[in-house]
């Protein structure tokens, strides 16, 4: 185990994992200023950059540093599904401590490695420092053929809503995670999930392809904080159908209706769909469950129905600002 | 003073604070999974992001918020100065406490917003939780006409070295800071140097588009730790003349020298141009010193002449991990 004491130490060791990486557009990578990427004509430039710290996003002792890089990576470029648009490069921002550059420094690059070898989007430059605690800034830069891009703002009334997925089963992952004592493995479906989400690239880009969806956008935060950021961009409401929700949850929980509705972390893709288009969409793609949760209504209410009765969807999922 | 509980809040702050601006070529900025930009036809996407942390690059009882606004921008926007690229957009990610999401968040974005405006680049998005100390990375996304960056690695032996601006200025501000108690106050040229740089934008675009520069970078951890990354990157070495080097420095302090080899901080460029055009080049641009410090050689070391002396020039810049 090497421990790293200075800066480009550090930027070369971090070269040297990502040294044979297919650069796709990068022209200039590591090692200059900033880096250099050829657009593509006639495509649009996306941009998105996401947190990951040490005590609110993962735990140091629970979290292995494989999926500390993994997940990283995976719900930025999530945000990049969100809006059917492919991830080119991204750009890694790391703060940490100097006795934390070593074996745990390594396995965290691994795991970035995977996914970004998995994701087809490699490592353009990035910015290290020390700092106390670990904390992890990811950009990621993607491309969309201009003008296909599917926003949060498109959604109309009658829309038919979707999700990609099982909902709530990374939440369950992460009580998992917290129950056992020790550092976590991905033994079951939820912790690995929890562990190693997938960005939904391939069914957000084939729903901006074909023009299915309307409004689109990426669940991190749990389905009751993102739909109404979904319906307050597009200006509309929604109802959705408890029962046709619990069929997105694989858990034999008791609770299976609270996780799919408030669980965090999930990063399935939340779409609405003209009810003319619900036949061509189908009800899975590639593999991966498509289910019909409810629809856009004109009345700007967010409402569950349960057993035929309609009540008001309070916001549960993730706030870091609200747990606090 | 209103304390903002919920992250929605504080994006509606961000956003209000920027609803004005000049949005330029962003399609969709704050309020979508990611921001979706135009790039200009010709022209190559430069990417940088920059860590600014409470702590490590400014300290919380000493930094006014809106110095700690305008710098986190400045320095980011700095290594797109370096490539002699323009800045187009960025990304604003910030983690911070609760209790610094009232008055010290609306000075810190006041600042932002003036370094926006003064660089003419808008606000594309972000992302924004809570920590316990403030963390700030941004980043910035420029353009170039394709195939005119100036990079690090093009230096040949022969090629005269330059800098801008005056060095170890930023260096002095910080001891002033440091000497006086309180919050500090741009009272003289080298405390608005340390608070407020400004980067060289207009300068690096000029060195590339008459293709004055063969090498170039933006200078933030002194010259000392600078320089051998531009001669490592064009396989090359440097002698710098102390004498000349003086000439950049504006301090009466004794250690003039020791301020301007080893002072970070000061977003000033430093350059190499072939001999021929040396005249062209001038001694000021828009009333910007750009003095002449030495010159690239084919043996790869980085030698300081004193008063005749050559000796080895040892790195003393900043380096978190070194000073750590």
């Amino acid at each position: 185990m090497t421990i790293l004491r200075n800066e480009d130490a550090l930027l070369n060791r971090v070269e040297t994992v990502f040294s044979r990486q297919d650069a796709g557009t990068i022209r200039v990578g590591i090692g200059d200023d900033a880096a250099l990427v050829a657009p593509r004509k006639g495509f649009e430039t996306v941009l998105t950059c996401d947190w990951f710290l040490q005590g609110s996003h993962f735990l140091l002792d629970r979290h292995p540093p494989d999926a500390v890089g993994w997940k990283s990576l995976s719900r930025a470029a999530s945000d990049i599904a969100g809006l059917g648009a492919v991830p080119r490069c991204f750009l890694l921002s790391i703060a940490l401590p100097v006795e934390r550059t070593g074996k745990w420094f390594d396995g965290f690059l691994a795991g970035l490695r995977r996914a970004s070898r998995w994701l087809q989007c490699p490592l353009a430059g990035g910015d290290t420092t020390k700092s106390k605690d670990i904390a992890i800034n990811i950009t990621v830069v993607g491309e969309v053929p201009a003008g296909r891009a599917v926003l949060r703002s498109g959604a109309k009334p009658g829309d038919q809503l979707f999700v990609s997925g099982t909902l709530g089963e990374a939440d369950l992952g992460l009580r998992y995670l917290l129950k056992r004592p020790g550092m976590a493995r991905a033994t079951n479906a939820a912790l690995r999930k929890h562990l190693y989400p997938e960005a939904r690239i391939a069914l957000g880009q084939w729903l901006g392809k074909k023009r299915l969806a309307t409004a689109m956008m990426d669940m991190s935060d749990g389905l009751s904080t993102d739909l109404p950021r979904l319906c307050a961009a597009s200006g509309v409401g929604a109802w959705v159908h408890a029962e046709w929700l619990l069929r997105t949850s694989r858990t034999d929980s008791a609770d299976g209706l609270q996780l799919a509705l408030h669980g965090g972390d999930e990063y399935e893709l939340l779409f609405a769909v003209k009810p003319r288009n619900v036949r061509r969409l189908g009800t899975a793609f590639q593999g991966l469950q498509l289910t019909h949760i409810g629809e856009i209504t004109a009345e700007k209410k967010i409402l569950l129905d349960v057993g035929g009765k309609l009540r008001k969807l309070e916001s549960g999922g993730w706030d870091p600002f609200r747990k606090g």
